[in-house]
């Protein structure tokens, strides 16, 4: 196999699996390449990365050795995502009643919905998530992206469980926006053992949902280790749950007029 | 910029934009390169993926002129995925009461979602779908994959609408389980005009749902090029849809028995 076919095949066998372990014997089976060359293929391919500021390629020492690609966005990608989303979520034609706003298309843009999942990723990478959690349904397409990049299964909370849910552990909460008593539940067996969860949702105001949400796991005896949202109200300013990390902060949200969004991007204090 | 940094960025590139047109000017600006070079180095990431069969790169003529990375998981990629599915859908623990399979630990793996999306991508591919569209819960993370390698928005069809979803067109149907009227709607906005859809779902018996979905888009003027299920129960053998693919066709579904799984991978008949 040719030198740059192998970087070429290597280079898309670490993106495919972004924080996922990969032994170099793997790697070996399917370009046939000495351990040597491997090894210096993956130098290559973590400086290009890294000059790009498109993430890296650690090193795993230990008992298995291999590698493991950290996938990162650059700088000038985030400016960009960051501007064309304050612009978007800026138009007052997406003001709804009740202090919401319409972010549907949005959560269903394909470039959004990976964007979030990499920002997300980036931000929670060394808290060792081991599991991601949603409530449904605007979160799950952020969710997925989310467990796509940190490489661990997805549990999705569901407002009214059924049959296909199998057992399920459930818990009642107050609802932040209409006071009243809801439930919502989960699979028991799609939760992990020991979780570290990190919990996703498209849009915080008092985070009482979020906080539904940590009480729902603690049952499983799990570590909620953050929550990430794609937007989050400035008001009120002290959520129900700590640790929240917001991508953008809404603000003077009232029907007919032009809300206030400010990127809080927060990996850019980091 | 070195001839393998320019190869590996090019890679990563055409990767993070799976079925999307690449213009050669947007890449220039990007790896400092001349055309000459890239269409050289386009040249090579096509040959080593095809050799891997890891999908092609495919120019784009016209005045704008580009590239645009299709891809496709290797024989042995599919063989195994194959494999590994049938033996942890055959499990008889998974057996629910009414004729269900629970399936969401599986539905939340994250190789899974990705599996499926480029599966359900790689099938569609030529359709000319504008938008993918799936019915809350289970089937979105699916649904998200499939989005993203095909490259368009997705649209999440509501059981129970709520306030953040703005205008809705709703539409009701006889559920095929227990065969009450129930209601579905879409929000009007995620809906982009003149869309070729395609309904993405977990898992299918009689299709009334797929078919409710059929006659909400109908009210867009959406054509529906097609349904793509994870599972499908091999009775009733007539569906309600036409054009209906899956993956896997589950029988014998009795609690306490063990279900039979038949792959139906669609495109190994292609």
């Amino acid at each position: 196999m040719r030198r740059s076919e192998r970087l070429i095949g290597l280079t898309k066998h670490l993106l495919d699996r972004p924080n996922q372990a990969v032994s170099l014997s793997e790697i070996q089976g399917l370009l046939e390449a000495a351990k040597s060359s491997l090894s210096e293929d993956v130098g290559f391919i973590r400086q290009a990365l890294e000059n790009l500021q498109q993430g890296t390629v650690q090193t795993i020492s230990g008992a298995a050795g291999g590698v493991r690609y950290v996938p990162r966005l650059s700088d000038t990608e985030r400016a960009l995502f960051s501007a064309e989303m304050v612009e978007r979520l800026s138009d007052p034609s997406r003001m709804l009643a009740g202090g919401f706003v319409y972010m549907s298309d949005i959560l269903g843009d394909p470039l959004v919905i990976d964007y979030v999942g990499r920002l997300f990723a980036e931000a929670f990478v060394t808290s060792g998530v081991n599991v991601v959690v949603t409530v449904e349904t605007k979160g799950i397409p952020l969710a997925v992206a989310t467990a796509h990049y940190l490489h661990c299964p997805l549990a999705i909370v569901r407002r009214e469980h059924r049959v296909t849910d199998g057992a399920v552990v459930s818990v009642h909460y107050v609802s932040g926006s209409n006071r009243r008593i809801q439930s919502m539940s989960i699979s028991k067996r799609a939760m992990p053992d020991f979780a570290r969860a990190l919990v996703v949702d498209d849009f915080m105001k008092a985070g009482a949902t979020c906080k539904a949400v940590v009480h729902l796991l603690a049952e499983f005896q799990a570590t909620v280790v953050g929550t990430a949202v794609f937007a989050a109200t400035a008001e009120p300013l002290q959520k129900l749950v700590d640790d929240y990390k917001a991508l953008f902060e809404v603000s003077d949200l009232e029907e007919g007029r032009v809300p206030v969004v400010r990127s809080t991007m927060f990996w850019e204090t980091q």
